[in-house]
């Protein structure tokens, strides 16, 4: 068997080693229930609030303004839901983009069913937003937007403090939520500078275990709970703390802060190798990740090939790429981030996303490189006659 | 530093080591995303499989009558909420009892709020639910009834199966949620048999991670889902799924069901000595768990003391007892199943909760013991006057 080479880091990422030793720690000594009124759960109570310092702290933001959740998907529906349901009088209409993740698109389509005005706001080529429909649809009845930080697919990244600024200068009642869950532990954010009133952070995409994330709520917004019960994180969301989840999201966002630029700089050379040597060696293949985009996504199509076969075939030789975002990929149809993109179904067809992180190694590159080379003309049908 | 002693099992459970391993060998290597297409996607989905195997078969369902959730509390909220949302022609009329958690009867209140017509069903001293009252309180109108099958602060096993008679005589249409989180793993239940429509499972009381759940609902029940997104769990539970606290969780419950008779009757033995031992020395203390409740649970009363302050002096010799259910013992307040089963004040301030595991030994008594002789006397308070 191949060495891995794993390539679909915004799908999930492989916990740290820290990580991976820290939960086993906590289940093993330190597993009491933070409610429970003794040593053992005071001594949990202590490990998560650990964790909410690291991960306010990581994005300037108070401990009391950080909620946990169970991962990124609950966070952008206590975010949304949990927002409307406490300010049924700040307006009946709601905007977002066609480029969100599912977790925010289908409880969009679930306000709608209940009576909300819902806009969908357009993005480029690249997908970028468009900022001037989005000035347009604005209105006194807007209770809140809704915007991915970084687009799941392309990696464009998303002007927020620009978009902030256009919604409170049309209306300054209008909240401001952001799916930084692409975003977060790779640029630093800072929710109070850029104007974002609630933000959605997910742990098991920066190298933290799953099933858990957290939600960024500034002080002076009021939400409501989706999840009732005993009352847990100020009431906001009810259910024993998954500790380990909490506390491995915790030390991971520690660690990755601390190596952000660094980070940064190595993912974006990877990248640049990339991108050179699909230049040079596919002429046909198209690169729909600007230069801007955030380095750790590159999305590219082989416009005469089927990506899935493609994704197999580099599956064999133990590289892991993504035809589109996971949670999506499993439904045969085309990605809609993709057709917002105005792709045409042979682009899409043809497209894989490479995601990378910190753990990548120039190797990984080689290999990959070094399979497409192999496997593209192999699986490429050329229809001269659509050229 | 004192050997610990852990009876505090009803509030969480120490993981297995089995479990704990199981989860550092999945993050370490078998990270990938369930819903990814490659193999990596596959070989996560597969294990997800496996643990769906093993909870339905633990409890004689079928596989796809399994969702996984992130814990007993959100299992309450998805079966309550997720059927009366699908179900809204059903009746407006939905029925619990009085010792339920509060993940129960928050979301009763929620839908109190929200026009539906609520019944608390009382129960008797040792928390036994009056089930004449119930029957007289189902209507044509009665959409849910749902009932904790042990009760968490006396150890109570409720009449599962002749609620569930009663239920279904007086309205074929009413469908029975039972939150069967501290019954599960303890006795073996069958909801097929015992005529349950859905019931509520928690990973971290039997040995399992916490941050992992689930919620059996029979096969031809349509339920609503209560998070929107991705659309994993057969649309039910979107958010890409806590691989290792659900795989975590199908271990712990293959664990712990090969050894049920035999924990169950150790645990047995275990209670029966605290009992006796509390009789001999202690002739004030009152014993609120009836012989034929779940031995898992023992909940004693010493009138003269303060629950909290006993719990302190027992954990300053390393052995962890609870005041109250965990999850409500932060707040100030008299715990609500205590009064529902009739206690005054003075017993209530004096009750503690003993809970054991498989994991307890005989040794763990004979410090329990020890410690209740040399503390109960020091803390007591005789107010001769009152008694």
């Amino acid at each position: 068997m191949n060495r891995e080479v794993y390539l679909d880091n915004s799908a999930t990422t492989r916990p740290y080693d820290e990580v991976i030793d820290y939960i086993s720690e906590i289940n093993r000594n330190m597993y009491g229930n933070p409610s429970s009124l003794h040593s053992k759960g005071i001594e949990s109570e202590k490990l998560i609030k650990k964790a909410r310092s690291a991960i306010a702290e990581s994005i300037s933001a108070d401990p009391s303004e950080i909620i946990f959740t169970s991962g990124g998907t609950e966070s952008n529906n206590l975010a949304i839901r949990g927002y409307l349901s406490a300010n049924k009088r700040k307006g009946s209409h709601i905007i977002t983009s066609k480029i969100e993740h599912p977790s925010v698109l289908e409880v969009f389509k679930h306000m709608e069913e209940n009576g909300y005005r819902v806009d969908y706001i357009n993005v480029d080529r690249y997908g970028n937003l468009d900022t001037e429909e989005l000035k347009e649809k604005i209105s006194d009845e807007t209770a809140l937007v809704s915007i991915l930080y970084v687009n799941n697919e392309s990696g464009a990244i998303q002007p927020i403090e620009e978009i902030s600024g256009i919604i409170k200068s049309a209306n300054k009642n209008t909240v401001f939520h952001v799916d930084a869950v692409q975003a977060y532990g790779k640029i630093l954010i800072s929710p109070k500078k850029l104007g974002i009133d609630m933000m959605s952070l997910s742990s098991h995409k920066i190298h933290g275990p799953k099933g858990a994330g957290a939600l960024y709520v500034e002080k002076s917004i009021k939400i409501k709970p989706i999840i009732f019960g005993g009352g847990q994180e100020s009431l906001l969301r009810s259910g024993t703390e998954n500790v380990t989840g909490i506390c491995g999201f915790g030390l991971a966002s520690e660690i990755i802060f601390k190596n952000i630029e660094n980070n940064y700089k190595k993912v974006e050379l990877l990248r640049k190798t990339v991108i050179k040597e699909l230049k040079s060696n596919f002429n046909d293949c198209i690169i729909n990740s600007e230069d801007n985009s955030i380095p750790y996504i590159l999305n590219v199509a082989f416009p005469y090939l089927k990506s899935e076969v493609l994704l197999h075939h580099l599956e064999e030789k133990g590289i892991y790429v993504s035809t589109g975002s996971a949670c999506s990929s499993r439904k045969k149809v085309h990605s809609h981030v993709l057709k917002a993109m105005g792709l045409n179904s042979q682009q899409i067809d043809g497209a894989i996303r490479i995601s990378f992180s910190a753990m990548n190694k120039e190797e990984d590159i080689k290999e990959l490189i070094q399979a497409l080379k192999e496997i593209v003309p192999k699986i490429t049908i050329k229809s001269g006659g659509r050229r």
